[in-house]
């Protein structure tokens, strides 16, 4: 790598050192990009700088080195306190604090109002992802499609980027949205390793079969895809929801038997019934979506 | 293929004919097995005579006609009922109603009383996916040994095949958990469909995103089957309950801000705020499945 390589890397400031601050630091020190660093607690800095960071005294101080501000603070309150006493005009302001997509609105509002721009991130990866291609982390970004297009190739350098919009809540909004459905599927296996748990079956040899069963069901999200597009419900049905309130009847006799608590399906399985009672028999599972809607003048 | 490969195909006696049986039956037709048809309703069973199946007019006479015998009926009951009158001295009976583990481990007491040798199967698959190797679907087995080794290859014709033990409730078992987890990944996904809804977010383009996510996840299983195995459940955790208990805030409030009911991921979150304020933190979700048990003397 020649000296001019090197000094083309652009440089940054990263917001916060906690543990995924500190990985993604890193992923772009290892990169040859010059990185100066801001933690609220200072010691947690320091050990950047023994791999070529630059301390930063002030929050201030650090958004005034570089024009790329990247932010990986606690919370979304944490990124207006943090950023209170500094000057962004002229900044590119990447906030990777999770939040939700209503704060990830008011920051780009509350970015624009200072002078930056603004795109918003959600982290699909834990540390130990970060700087590691073969993961399969990756962030998402909505905001000024501007920045992103300018920045694109720093940003990929931590982890993979997928833009999803201009519209700075799209980030924070898929972000939560896999999340939400990942919390259903860990749910769901949990319910399942507590009905073999009493039985002499190595959870070893269930594993495997569980892993399989879930990523050969995972993409009937796509039929639900199709039918929310549609807006017919009952499109390419194989399994209806009559037949599936029936199915429920063996699970939840099975819990019962194995001495387990349905408390995780039975939520579900009473959007089921409801749909199925409001005359649905003939769809599977899409219309109930809509009995989650709390909107005024929701469709259920 | 020669008469005498299609004479050695084993003759078998088909109970039920339903949409599952029918499909089982065709399978077994266009491998040339000799199949003889029973169905309650006997209309349902006659196309299946212009394919090559002999209709037996009574389940006894159906029974009398194979050696193997195998149930596709409505539920546990009606396999009791349909071979109240039969004599099942010397027949090897493969039972593929769904059932619960318990029911299939009585039926399998009950069959041993009538002489007959039991094999419990439990199908993952619908019926288009029968007689599909391709498609992926399977069948759990579990009861005697004997019977499955001896007619295994006739087994494999509709479906893949899958033994899990001689205990006879173990393939219900197996197949319950599997479409309890599933049920619980279909949970999350509506959530996050919801959380979607109201944006302008095309389905389309959030769906392989999501199917992605979730196949990515999955495999978060082989760690739980781990600490299971070893007791030790804060072994090789990278996102700690305390962190994912903190991370339920933003996907609550998102879910508010979205005007989306949570209650299809409250009951998980507020197991994992139990067993943190248990003193858990430092685990990962596996000692959630413990919460669950609801034996006499269950450790939560």
């Amino acid at each position: 790598m020649t000296d001019n390589a090197v000094a083309s890397r652009t440089p940054l400031t990263l917001l916060g050192t906690g543990d995924m601050g500190t990985a993604l630091a890193r992923a772009w020190l290892a990169a040859k990009h010059p990185v100066t660093v801001w933690n609220r607690t200072p010691s947690r800095a320091e050990p950047l700088a023994a791999e070529g960071a630059t301390i930063a005294r002030t929050a201030a101080e650090a958004v005034a080195a570089n024009r790329l501000v990247v932010a990986c603070l606690l919370d979304d309150a944490s990124v207006g306190e943090t950023l209170d006493g500094a000057d962004l005009a002229g900044r590119d302001l990447v906030n990777l604090t999770t939040g939700t997509p209503g704060e990830g609105r008011s920051r780009a509002a509350w970015a624009a109002a200072r002078g930056a721009r603004f795109l918003d991130g959600g982290i699909m990866a834990v540390p130990p992802m970060i700087g590691a291609p073969e993961s399969g982390g990756y962030v998402f970004y909505s905001g000024s499609p501007e920045l992103f297009a300018e920045h694109r190739d720093t940003l990929a350098v931590p982890a993979g980027t997928r833009y999803v919009g201009a519209d700075p809540g799209f980030a924070a909004l898929h972000d939560v949205a896999l999340l939400s459905a990942m919390t259903g599927m860990f749910a769901g296996v949990t319910h399942a390793f507590a009905l073999i748990r009493p039985e002499d079956i190595a959870p070893k040899d269930f594993a495997p079969l569980l892993v399989d069963w879930l990523t050969a069901m995972a993409p009937a999200v796509h039929q639900t895809a199709d039918q929310l597009e549609s807006g017919d419900y009952a499109r390419n049905v194989v399994s209806n929801l009559a037949m599936q309130v029936a199915g429920n009847a063996t699970l939840l006799r099975t819990a019962e038997e194995q001495r387990v608590s349905p408390e995780l399906l039975t939520p579900y399985m009473a959007l089921m019934e409801r749909r199925l009672a409001q005359g649905h028999g003939g769809e599977d599972g899409t219309g109930i979506i809509e009995l989650l809607d709390l909107r005024a003048g929701a469709s259920s």
